[in-house]
Parts: C-alpha cells; structure tokens; sequence
C-alpha cells in the first residue's frame, strides 16, 4: 500500500516555492529524488537593476545549485569563478558593493539582452536551465515587477542594498513588496499548481520573511495554493531557534517574533498540513490544526539534502494518505 | 632659431586624428614625446551595440594603448586579460563572435550605464582616461551615433561583422558612413582645433578608408582642419606597399587603388601639408603639391614609437616654418 502509493507518487508533480541559498539546497535535494518531476517556483522580489543589468539573485542561486555549478565553500555564486571584470569596475570608479563574478556576469548580461528583445523572464529561466542541463523546471513566480523594500528605522533600504551592501546590519522594522500587488502570477505557475497530477508542495526553509512572503505577495498564489487540493508542508528554516545562514532569526527578534516552531507554523497558518522541524525542535504542542514531524534539517552535504528531501516527500505523502481516509 | 622655435613648440598643442590599433602606436610615442600636450582625436563609427553593450573598439584601443594597459603580444585588448565571461556566455547560448575580455568588459558595462544615464561618451572617455592616468586628452569625434557600413558583392555588412565576424574576407565595394551627415562635431574637437595655441596636426598611420575616412565624415571637420592656421601631417600606413597589420592594402586592391605613397597623398589631397612615408618608399616625385619625408615607420615597440613620433613633429615643425617663411 505504502510502496504502491509512493510508485504513484512518483509519477507526479511536486511544487517546491523557494528564495536563495537555503532553500535551494532542498531543492537540489528534492532535484535528486524527483529529477523533472519537481517544479521550483522562485522568489524574484530580491532582483534589482545592477550597472543597467537585470540580476535575478535566487533564480540564479537555484539555476547554480541545480546545474551543479554552485560554488560549495563560498556559499553563493559559481564555482571556479573569477573576479576580473569586478577589479576592472573599479579600476574606473564603477561600483563594486555587489560582487559580480566573471563568468556570473554572462548570465546577467545575456538575460537584459533578451529582457530588452521582449522575452520573459520566465522563457529566459527555462533555456538557461536547459542550458545547464537541469532536470528540474525553475519558474519565477511571476515576469512583472516585484521589488522587497526593508523599512528601516533611519530608511528605507532596496532588498540588495539591506542585504549586501549594508550586511543585514539595519534593524528591520517592517518589510514591503513594491508592486506586488500589480504582478500577475506566472503562467507557468498557475498551470503547476493545477490539481490534476500534483503530488504536493514543498515550502523550502527559506527565509519565511524574505523570500516566502514576497512570493505569497503574488496575487493569486494563496488561491491557487489552496485550490490545488494537494499537502502543503512547509520546512521550518530554524535549527534550534537559530538559522543556519542568514538572517531570519536576526529579523524574527526585531520584529517581535518568538523564533520558535510555533510562530513558524503560525506565520504559515491557513496555508500549510504540515511542518518539518528540525529533530531537537518538536514541541510539546504547537496548538495549531496542522501535523508536525520532526527529522534531522541540518543540510550539509549532498546525502543530507536528499534524505531531507525524502523526508518532505514522505511526510506528504502520508498528509494525503490521512487526508483521503478522512474524506 | 630651430631649437627655440622646437621649445617654442612644446608649449603648443598636437591634434593627432586616430584610428586603432596602428594609430595607437603612433599616439603611444606621441604622447611619451608630448604628454598633456597631445590630443587625439578618435573614430567612433566602429562603435557598436553588442549584447546590449555600448562598444567603442577605437576609443577603449586608445585607452588601453596610452594608459599602459593593453596586451602587446595579442595586439588587441587588455594585458592580463581572462576570457570566463565568454566560455560562460557560450554555455548559456549567447553571442560569442565578438570576443570580450573579463576586464575589457567593465569599461563597456559601465560606459552604456552612463550612456543610459545622459552622459556623453566625450565625459565617459575623460574620466575613464583619467582613472587610467593617461596624459594625453581623448576626444570622440563625435558624441552622435556614426556607423561604417561595408558593402560587398552579397551584402551591406556593418563594420564588426566584417572586420571581426567575417574576419576582413569579402571584397569590399565601397563604405558608407550611416548617420554621418547628422553627427555633431564634438565640442571638445571644435575647441582644440582652435588656431589658437595650436602647433600642427597629424594624421595617425590608420586605414584611411576605414578609420580616418569616418573621422572626416562628421560634418564640420574638414573645413575645422583647414581654418586651423597650422600644419596638417599624415603618416602612411604603407610600408613596401604593404600595411604592417589589418586590410589596408586588400581594400585598396579592391577599391582599384595601387597601394603607393603616391595614392595615399592623392587620397589626403587638399587636406595634408605633408606626407611621411617609410624609408625606403620615397619616390621621384608624387605629382602633388605637397611635402614628403621618408623615416623608418614601423614601430616594434617603444623606442621606434617614440623615434617615429619626433620626426613626425620635427616634420611638421619645418613646415610650419617653411609656411611662416613663405608669408
């Protein structure tokens, strides 16, 4: 019953909505697990225009990590990377707060280009990715305009300047989706999200702030997630309370947050079955209406990834099993 | 009386009129000789749009030439260039028959950002020329777009696609300067060709087709050249008939024209007071109604830059005397 119901599971689709670095390394998981049976929706609110170029910085984290050409030490950007074009920037007096890597450059000079010509970002992602020969399929969220903003209490910060130029250092009083309210959810999307064969979906341990929020910004995307009647299990990015990389835990504590399972799953309310926490994290009781499973999160090598992915897909798939009896 | 009118000299300025790589050489000795006393005055109807870049293949020569930076054994580009840019735009299916280097390509990137931000290239091309300390002055003909078009038996092609793409191999029928006659002289080279201060003028050993044909197609030039009141002295790029580098000689063999001091002068005619010419190409008499001295003009390296530069301004000077005399 279990095996033949994870045989079906595997013919069909799993969504996994997904920001940078931390949630990639879920996807890369659930990559190996799903190989073209696992649709990414990305988060593109971090993007900006960078010297006249259009950089899109967790597309291309995921299309790095997913292509396996990710750079494993540093932690971003490519592997065997070089910084000629960066010490030449400022050799002229151009600016050099946001580092852009030699061969990382190709990616964003190549998409303005076609940006400029009238393709969509979403096109662009998906020949990029054939390029790179990944399996999996990436869609940006939506092809309009969306753009994080981080109130601060002296400003107001553009995404990259907060978190590159300035290091995550301001305190985070509140933060904001330009235009989100005007972006039309990707074609793509919506038709991933369609019913019809769709296994689950997979909210990676991203930063729920930064890089979940922007995406749930979207119009439509809550609706469409609701609608799609398969599990939504949401992977709590906290280890005991803390983050592995990144600032969720630094911006939970300026915002009055409890970093805790429990305002993870609150935060997530009405929106996902089940939540994934790490091993040493599971409450006594959340007092939520959604399942908790906890499993080692730690992701730090290729065979973590996968069996965190193989964790998610079977806490799912157990979510629908429990939710067709209770029908 | 010679030696004071030389010191008398130094203080006044040189507009050197210049192509690329040939041109530069030229400009590179001139500029040891004279320093901030130099001025050169650069072909931009090689410019072109390439991956949404803004690309000036004359001025950034210029650039890298005067300010030490360029690769003496490739003979174009930067020295220390790296090539990861390109290997990485090849990956995604980008446009590789234009190569650009890792460092060549900040310039690029930063001079069509300050395009798309007002600037004009003649400010772009001075601050850029300043952060490389360069002492000479650089200033684009023209800040207007000016375009060479080359027309062969097939086809029109626009200038990188035959000089680089098709690498100088179909026969040339004739060339066009798109969008000349709408180009503004550039204030910066309306003022110093100003007769004031001004001691003579060179014509750099450039294509005279292709990079200094261009330059006297901007609308205002010629006439600029002659009210100047001071010498005007071209340096052929024949040597034996022959170009030391790129396709001078095979367009003149299919524009009809024999490659000979005498076709060079004939060209220049009512514009040049002078013409230098290799050694060993002096001949009996070109017919014309001006003067011609025979030095060595190739130029390996420093010492015959430099060499060739003197003899060029000694030239100019006994012109300017011989004018002065003959009032």
């Amino acid at each position: 019953m279990n095996e033949a119901n994870q045989i079906c599971g595997a013919e069909r689709r799993v969504v996994a909505l997904c920001g940078g670095v931390g949630g990639a390394k879920l996807a890369f998981g659930l990559q190996k697990v799903l190989g073209s049976k696992l649709h990414v929706v990305i988060n593109m609110a971090d993007d900006f225009e960078h010297l006249g170029l259009h950089v899109s910085p967790d597309l291309d984290t995921l299309l790095y990590t997913l292509g396996e050409l990710n750079d494993r030490q540093r932690g971003w950007g490519r592997a065997g990377e070089s910084w000629n074009f960066m010490e030449a920037l400022g050799q002229i007096g151009g600016e050099t707060w946001f580092a852009l890597g030699d061969r990382d450059l190709a990616l964003h000079v190549e998409r303005t280009r076609r940006l400029a010509n009238g393709e969509s970002l979403t096109q662009i992602a998906a020949d990029v990715a054939k390029h790179f020969g990944i399996a999996a399929h990436l869609w940006p969220v939506t092809d309009d305009p969306i753009r994080t903003i981080v109130i601060t209490p002296e400003e107001e910060l553009a995404f990259q300047r907060y978190f590159v130029a300035r290091r995550c250092e301001p305190a985070v009083r509140a933060i904001r989706f330009d235009c989100a309210e005007k972006a039309r959810l990707a074609k793509g999307v919506e038709d991933v999200l369609q019913p019809e064969g769709l296994r689950m979906i997979v909210i990676c341990p991203s930063n729920p702030f930064l890089s979940i929020d922007p995406l749930l910004a979207v119009p439509g995307l809550r609706e469409a997630l609701r609608a799609a009647g398969a599990p939504v299990v949401a992977v709590s990015p906290l280890i005991a309370g803390q983050a592995v990389k990144g600032p969720t835990r630094k911006i939970m504590d300026e915002l009055g947050i409890q970093a805790t399972t429990a305002t993870i799953a609150a935060h997530y309310q009405g929106l996902i079955d089940g939540l994934i926490v790490d091993a040493g994290d599971l409450p006594d009781g959340i007092g939520l209406d959604i399942s908790v499973q906890a499993v080692p999160t730690l992701m730090t090598d290729d065979e973590s990834k996968t069996r965190l992915a193989q964790d998610v897909l079977a806490f799912g798939d157990r979510l629908a099993r429990k939710a067709d009896e209770g029908r």
